[in-house]
């Protein structure tokens, strides 16, 4: 490994995202990415008797889903790292209870994904595993249950707010394959500056993602046009802006090339979202989904992958506290 | 990295433990580990206004000793891996937020300072990081409010329940120094048993331990004899003897060797703590307080500590799902 600048990792050997798949629910099913998901739910049950049990089968099926495609047998994956938003991540534990693969936890809230992938393509570039599991899941009825209003209340929700997706991603790393590849990663700091808004997730986020974008260059001596796309997830439409206006007045133009999950998951005109998805699943599911492929077929080379965070909980809310921000950035080559 | 077996890493150059620290609450304080403590605190605000940021000052203050005790530059902690109980594990995101230092949220319950120092010694050993601090934290009134019930209900507990530590444990891994080294993880699987009595976490972890255990001598072909002292946490009285039945009955004879950090942290004649400690912090800082001086010491040589989690939450006991349990090893000689 050699470490670039301040934050940044340089895998000594690039590490392979052999295969990805995706789950969304219904919601998603109506937007623009729908073609792009391996599975539609036509409802957010799935059969179960509640929206946890629910989620849970989404994040089990969705590892299902990327082990049977990869044509890797499940016991020659050596590690799994998977978290989710419910609260000690009982999605992922209990999706994958019978997995069999030894089990990394991981909390980053919606940076979950990039997370994940940071430490996985470290246990793959230094040898210490040969494949690893990374997944992750969100769920609009959970997520809204857990961190605002009972749904049954019917509660009007304030314009710059955001979709938790319902849906997973996942994805099998390995040290074998010919790409797309992981090349760099660099996991970002908890920036705060102060935001307490519950219902404004992108403002709250937007600085740690720059923080990391502009770490990341620097790190590397790369600019933003070194990347056909950089992707965020999930700033939704207020946050994407935010993050655009903060870029630029640190130097750094990313309007061309840089669009937010949260934007791309929903018609901002016709599916009422307000500012976007949000949810561990809305990066993971579109990056899974359609940017892999997008890889995959060499329309695009290089997208930088940088995933966000809010490390709070309903209790830090009602305390008054500001919002932690978080940012794990991936460079992802053909 | 050479993999041993199934589960188990060796690391290819062994890691330094290079310093620990630790804080507990006023209970702890009367226990008879208190001596081993960087600081006991005499009451469970400490001056805060809630038990959630007395937990977040916690482990604030721990992690802020043990990197003044390291003499190592924050500036030069490449990266944090950390951890709680709470929900979205709000006391490390909001203790450590102005760390500076790059994050990985970890969430492994009670197993989450194993799993912290397994992830960190990988980040070591390869090259990718010089130095890494690991921190977890735990708090009996925030675990009480948000796992059970509110205190102030006065509600029994009955006898096969733990009590939560109040406190913190940190430590600083580096490619530097003269040991303790950490030189193989054995990172566990997802062990479910059916177990649902969410007032007896001993019984619901045993068998992740008891699995994690055998692994981890079967990858190494050790035996338990070859470490001079074997440590859970947080199995309790009652997890304890399970541990050792189930392990017996698999032709594995840890009794004279073994102890669980949850009998260790109370005086069970004393204390009125039912079956023992539990929570984040009472492996943390047993093993941070105790264990860790035990080696620097030469009183013991070789320790295989077995940190171990329950990865459920309020929702699914309601929802009546079993308790899926995870045990995290690591090997540490000097």
């Amino acid at each position: 490994m050699e470490k670039l600048g301040k934050q940044t990792i340089k895998l000594s050997t690039p590490v392979t995202i052999l295969e990805t798949a995706s789950i969304v629910g219904p919601k998603e099913a109506g937007g623009p990415m729908a073609p792009y998901f391996d599975t539609c739910l036509q409802d957010e049950f799935w059969g179960e008797k509640t929206w946890e049990k629910a989620e849970s089968k989404i994040i089990k099926e969705t590892v299902n889903t990327v082990i049977a495609k990869s044509g890797i047998a499940a016991n020659d994956i050596d590690y799994c790292f998977a978290g989710d938003l419910l609260n000690q991540c009982i999605s992922s534990s209990f999706g994958l209870r019978e997995l069999n693969i030894p089990f990394f936890g991981v909390f980053g809230a919606c940076s979950t994904f990039a997370e994940s992938m940071c430490l996985g393509s470290i246990f793959v570039s230094s040898g210490a595993a040969k494949n690893v599991l990374c997944a992750t899941s969100s769920h609009f009825c959970s997520a809204e249950k857990q961190f605002r209003f009972p749904l049954e209340l019917g509660n009007q929700r304030p314009p710059s707010s955001q979709w938790t997706v319902t849906g997973s991603g996942a994805t099998i790393l390995s040290n074998s394959g010919d790409g797309p590849y992981i090349t760099h990663i660099t996991p970002g700091k908890i920036i705060d500056l102060g935001i307490t808004d519950a219902n404004n997730m992108g403002a709250a986020m937007a600085p740690a993602f720059v923080d990391t974008l502009i770490t990341h260059f620097k790190d590397t001596g790369r600019k933003p046009s070194y990347y056909d796309v950089i992707i965020s997830g999930d700033l939704g439409h207020i946050g994407k802006d935010i993050a655009i206006d903060l870029a630029m007045s640190k130097g750094y133009n990313i309007k061309s090339n840089y669009n937010d999950c949260g934007v791309l998951m929903f018609d901002k005109d016709t599916q009422d979202t307000h500012s976007g998805g949000s949810g561990c699943a809305c990066l993971g599911s579109i990056f899974s989904g359609y940017f892999f492929k997008q890889l995959k077929e060499k329309k695009i080379k290089r997208i930088l992958v940088i995933a966000t965070g809010a490390l709070m909980n309903s209790t830090s809310v009602q305390q008054g506290e500001s919002i932690p921000g978080i940012a794990h950035a991936l460079s992802i080559e053909i």
